[in-house]
């Protein structure tokens, strides 16, 4: 099997998902490194290169808020969801339960190669 | 709410998947058509310009084949999943539901905003 092409397809897979992730745990407030364990303890690994610009962007399209505030004697900035934030991820949440339900429909209905040929 | 952000928020999430759904589809043999509408029809809309692009690019990549026949009058290029495929959508299929275990718990997990506040 094709190790780059598998790769890729679940980067894929997961990029999606991922932002969808990142805006349902940040119902609660988390700094960035706090996050990316919490992400990964839940089974989701990200890398700092990806999660960082992706709050920053979330940020700046308003579905998060951040304020700095000093954490053991450090200065952290800290996320959570924004009011909009909120309603989106409800709608994403919506789409993800439709996409599923399609997926699984689609591998129960749809008859495996060898039956169907 | 700002709907750009939403629209586009979605078709991340969308992208990965249908990669998927077009995969599991293949296990049947279909022309580029018929194929869009067997997806339209379990809920999965995909635009032409998305799709026909898919299907040459996952042709390329090893994981469909594809061969030319003649039907009702018409030649039409037929798509099914290769060997390769099969045993990658497997695989995506598994990441698939590690995804949906890994978000469930979290949106179960994380107390929502207000009451974590």
């Amino acid at each position: 099997m094709n190790d780059d092409v598998l790769d890729n397809l679940r980067l894929e897979l997961r990029r999606g998902c991922l932002i969808v992730a990142v805006l349902a745990q940040l119902r609660t407030e988390y700094y960035g490194y706090a996050l990316r364990k919490a992400l990964a303890d839940q089974g989701m690994d990200i890398d700092e290169n990806t999660l960082y610009p992706l709050l920053r962007r979330l940020e700046s399209q308003g579905l998060l808020v951040s304020t700095w505030r000093e954490e053991n004697k450090r200065n952290k900035r800290f996320y959570r969801l924004s009011d909009e934030g909120h309603a989106i991820l409800g709608q994403l949440l919506e789409e993800w339960n439709a996409i599923d339900t399609t997926l699984n429909r689609i591998v129960r209905d749809v008859p495996p190669l060898d039956l169907a040929r």
